[in-house]
């Protein structure tokens, strides 16, 4: 199952799936994935992030391709600080960008130094 | 917005989307995605189909871009029969398979013709 890149999983698996980074701290959850409808890449992971019950909760979208699955941790690694995730763009529930906006893509990609996915 | 290749989409968005065929046939609706952990594709939508319920319904993964999405029709268009579409793969939702298999993974590109995603 681990031998080949034909590791497949359905997306409301991924969907809350816990995030840390490689000190062990938690840093949120998986809430949704952004994809491009067109060429069916996943663009980004939504971690959720803070809150209680969905109130002050915070979404922060990261290149999917800075996530790495940890199969001990049973979630996913980011090489980010708190403090990192702080300053990363993000959200609140009510205020959901536009994905179609490539500017937004833009600054998600350049907070991540990840290649701009356009 | 639809002025470039920039359109991305929530999963979750997708998850609930209507599927018809050319000749406006409603054929089901997807279920879930199913994507490669490490390359980041969406290899498959998972159509349901039939059922009431949750009861008898089957599920139909088909490769991503075998859809098409009709923004008059506010739903996908995949290019098969009534007919072909009870040919293709599928599965109640107790024998869901396992999708780190590449044999399941090549019958259903086998059976829409598209390229293997290995």
């Amino acid at each position: 199952m681990e031998s080949s890149s034909f590791e497949n999983i359905r997306a409301s698996r991924v969907e809350g799936t816990e995030v840390y980074n490689p000190q062990g701290d938690h840093l949120g959850q998986i809430d949704d994935l952004v994809i491009g409808k067109r060429d069916g890449e996943v663009k980004y992971a939504i971690m959720s992030f803070g809150g209680f019950l969905g109130i002050g909760e915070e979404y922060h979208p990261m290149p999917w391709n800075t996530l790495t699955y940890d199969p001990e941790k049973g979630g996913y690694v980011v090489n980010m600080s708190k403090d990192q995730l702080q300053d990363a763009p993000h959200y609140a529930r009510q205020k959901e960008p536009d994905w179609a906006d490539p500017a937004y893509g833009k600054r998600i990609n350049d907070y991540y130094g990840t290649p701009p996915f356009v």
